[in-house]
């Protein structure tokens, strides 16, 4: 198997906090068109060469971009600028652990001016993987949450809930495991990860069902990009669901599957 | 001037987790432009009214509806039938805090069945307010969130130091002030309040300081609907911008404006 | 039953022809991408205050705009600058035919400057209605054209077909009726007619069985909006399938319905 | 050069026809905006493997696909269902004119069943080219559009001119020349030709002058995919504007372009 190197960009909006405000306060339903608009196009546009983008802040989104080279990159943030009002600029790097990518590919980002510096725009900098590295990709899931969440609950207070397991999970697996986890909808959390066994996740879910009370179901997917490697998770997580384990680590890697 | 009273609508994709799995488990990149479509969509339906939407759990939504009756309600049900291939129910109710008003609102969905029972479809329950009542709308913003964190953590780091910030602020206006908070992107929460005074929100502001270590400002706006209190907190938080204070309240009240 | 009275606007990209070759030719799919986002955008819009949009040529739409002043006008103009790259200019004007009304909005327009002038940005011009006046709207399609036309002949050659009577329908329209035809896709045209009767319609239906050898039948609706008009239209044509009728005129009156 | 050899798709929306009016007839803005975001979401997944497609009747579009195999195909057909309350099935075909391929690629899809019969879903059925053919697409433009309608004529009546000149040019280009022709929006129309040299442009430029009244301008591109061809032919284009002439044929075959 091909050694865990993840690529990761950073896609930061060019000098948005003061468009917000020019020239005067635009409407936030506007604002909240724009940004959801334009992180489901950054979504289908980076799909297409198998990446993943998470909305992160929405004014910074961070993606998995392994296979996608700097002309897909351009390709990319062109395409933003022919359809927003607004433009991105992206910073790209690799590292063995996500933590460390996302450090150099902001790095890179940060050394070409200040996110709100009305010169800097459409920056494109970094270095793509020239070898092939593959992706580890874990889809965590709350066990039963609409049955002792959404149906029991104040919507709110689920969310809440929701929000706290999250959190607890977020900050272990950056700590811990040097990984990148992603609220991604519903009960549903991404983590993009080194190569990481697993131990390492039924210690994470032990952790956050002592820290937050929240009980997790995980399954794991490892190939050359983020959307193989993602699949492969989800088919992992609904053999949890069939076979009422905690954990479960496809195979996935492309040459092994169908 | 009128009293606060807060009319809130929960949203629920109608059995949603089964959908994204059958026949087989679909594509993250397309759930998510699916799941922020849909956001982007009920953000300029409920904006047309004058309210506002926030993603939350994405198949779970809180929408602030003051001025929004049944019919109005039905009518954003069928756009989202029209051009989606899942339908929404709502839940409708109104109470003298945020938090009465969500409660009331889920239950009355609860009522009706299971999130993910396939034959309760396109649900919509509730009481609109007869009477007009008035909405407060806070919104938060980090000071020099830019120069702080943006330029010079690495990407993740800094959306680990808003989330933070956010949950300490999320957490306490929920159990002190009974208000439903939510992270807008960037650096922004908006939180949805009863009536609270100018003492309550510094208050506040020094809670999240130090607990999380995250200093906040904020524009405060009140009138009839959602969108106008809105507008006003964000015309306030400029003021505190230009003025370099902590809290703002702006009158906003419609009769109170040009 | 009120007077018929149109208003229309004429809504234009500013200075779009230059952008699109600014500062090299940009890909097609992504000007289809912006005209047809823009489009469906501005239906939403206009709909919202139950008017109606044509795409004609997506670079100038022409919409029929009862009901909405010009503050409204505005909020639409500013929607589409909060989330495109480009500008729009609105001419509104209004007259007892379609045909007159859109001379005027357009003659508005161009007082304002030329469509390629780059100092020629987001004009908002015109007079939109003080009274009530009311729009009617004739939904065409063609018979069968399932069975005729696109299950037996090349998907072009059926285009060929249904864009030659949608021609003969649009030319003789407006010159024996000042009314103004859009093609909505499928095999359905509508127009926005004065107040016509069932002999013009079933005159203009022969004339097209002659001319083109179309067949088609005509539901006609009648009301304060375009909305509602068009929604009177589309009953009265399922009323033409129902009794095998050629035309048939929907009350459709606010007063009249449900 | 390699030979000339068109591959072409119908993508016709499975039973679209009763769904409009089921249970009774949807709202019309609400239809519009279903077809241009559905056409939009097309123009995008398939231009990521570089194919073109127009809306000719938006319940049947026809796309130009040379490249694009039947597990892209498949990968279309997936992204429409899980976003949109429509299907879509597919016919493809190659053939050395468009008109061949179109005819083909309808007879394949017709042979699987009616387009309004509900058991006909998601057909995928046709051959993929095997070799490589190229494309050739021809960008014709109105001579100063600006000047002489859109700045001086109604704009109902612009868009009437235009649209006479484009009927003119569709009806010359499919008898003579076997050419598929898709007005584009503003005063474009493209052309997808079998390969066909200088004079014959120039003689259809002829033709539409005499007939219609409409002065053109054209650019030829041709390539191994259509958006490469469509963009040797926008650059061609730009050349007739530089040099003030009617008729560039751009190299742009893959192997000669930068
Ligand atoms: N983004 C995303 N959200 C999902 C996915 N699957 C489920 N969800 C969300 O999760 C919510 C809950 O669905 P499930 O996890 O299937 O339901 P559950 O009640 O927790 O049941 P189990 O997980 O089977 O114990 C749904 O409403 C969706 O919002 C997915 O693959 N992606
Ligand atoms: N949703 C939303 N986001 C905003 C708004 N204003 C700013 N932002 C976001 O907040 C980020 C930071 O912008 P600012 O708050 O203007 O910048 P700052 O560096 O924190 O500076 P100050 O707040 O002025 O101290 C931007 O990138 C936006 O993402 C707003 O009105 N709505
Ligand atoms: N825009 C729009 N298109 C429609 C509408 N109704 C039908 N269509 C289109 O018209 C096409 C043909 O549908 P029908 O008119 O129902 O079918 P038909 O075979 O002509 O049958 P009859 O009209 O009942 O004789 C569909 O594929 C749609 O594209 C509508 O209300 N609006
Ligand atoms: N779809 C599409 N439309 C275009 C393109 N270029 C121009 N247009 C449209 O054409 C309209 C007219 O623009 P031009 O052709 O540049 O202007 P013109 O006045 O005709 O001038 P010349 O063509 O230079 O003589 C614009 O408003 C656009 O709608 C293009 O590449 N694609
Ligand atoms: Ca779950
Ligand atoms: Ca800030
Ligand atoms: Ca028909
Ligand atoms: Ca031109």
């Amino acid at each position: 198997m091909t050694v865990t190197e993840t690529q990761v960009t950073l896609i930061q909006i060019d000098n948005y906090g003061p468009w917000t405000v020019s020239p005067s306060p635009r409407r936030e339903p506007d604002l909240q068109t724009l940004q959801s608009r334009l992180y489901a196009d950054l979504s289908q546009l980076v799909a297409h060469y198998d990446g993943y983008v998470f909305s992160t802040r929405f004014d910074n989104m961070i993606a998995v971009t392994n296979g996608i080279d700097l002309a897909g990159h351009r390709r990319i943030q062109t395409a933003v600028r022919n359809r927003y009002p607004v433009t991105v600029s992206l910073g790209v790097a690799t590292g063995t652990s996500p933590r460390e990518a996302v450090g150099e590919a902001t790095a890179t980002l940060q050394a070409a001016g200040s996110a709100q510096d009305s010169d800097r725009t459409e920056i494109l900098r970094g270095e793509p993987l020239c070898e092939d590295g593959s992706v580890q990709i874990a889809h965590f899931d709350v066990n039963d949450a609409t049955g002792r969440y959404t149906d029991e609950l104040n919507a709110f207070d689920v969310f809440r809930h929701i929000d706290r397991g999250y959190s607890a999970l977020l900050e272990y697996m950056y700590d811990a495991h040097d990984s990148l986890s992603f609220f991604i909808g519903g009960d549903n959390v991404i983590s993009v990860t080194p190569s990481l066994d697993r131990a390492a996740f039924a210690e994470t879910i032990d952790h956050v069902a002592e820290t937050a009370g929240i009980e997790l179901k995980v399954g794991v997917g490892r190939d050359l990009t983020a959307g193989d490697a993602g699949m492969a998770a989800k088919e992992a997580l609904e053999r949890c669901r069939n076979r009422g384990t905690r954990v479960e680590i496809g195979t996935g890697e492309s040459a092994g599957r169908a």
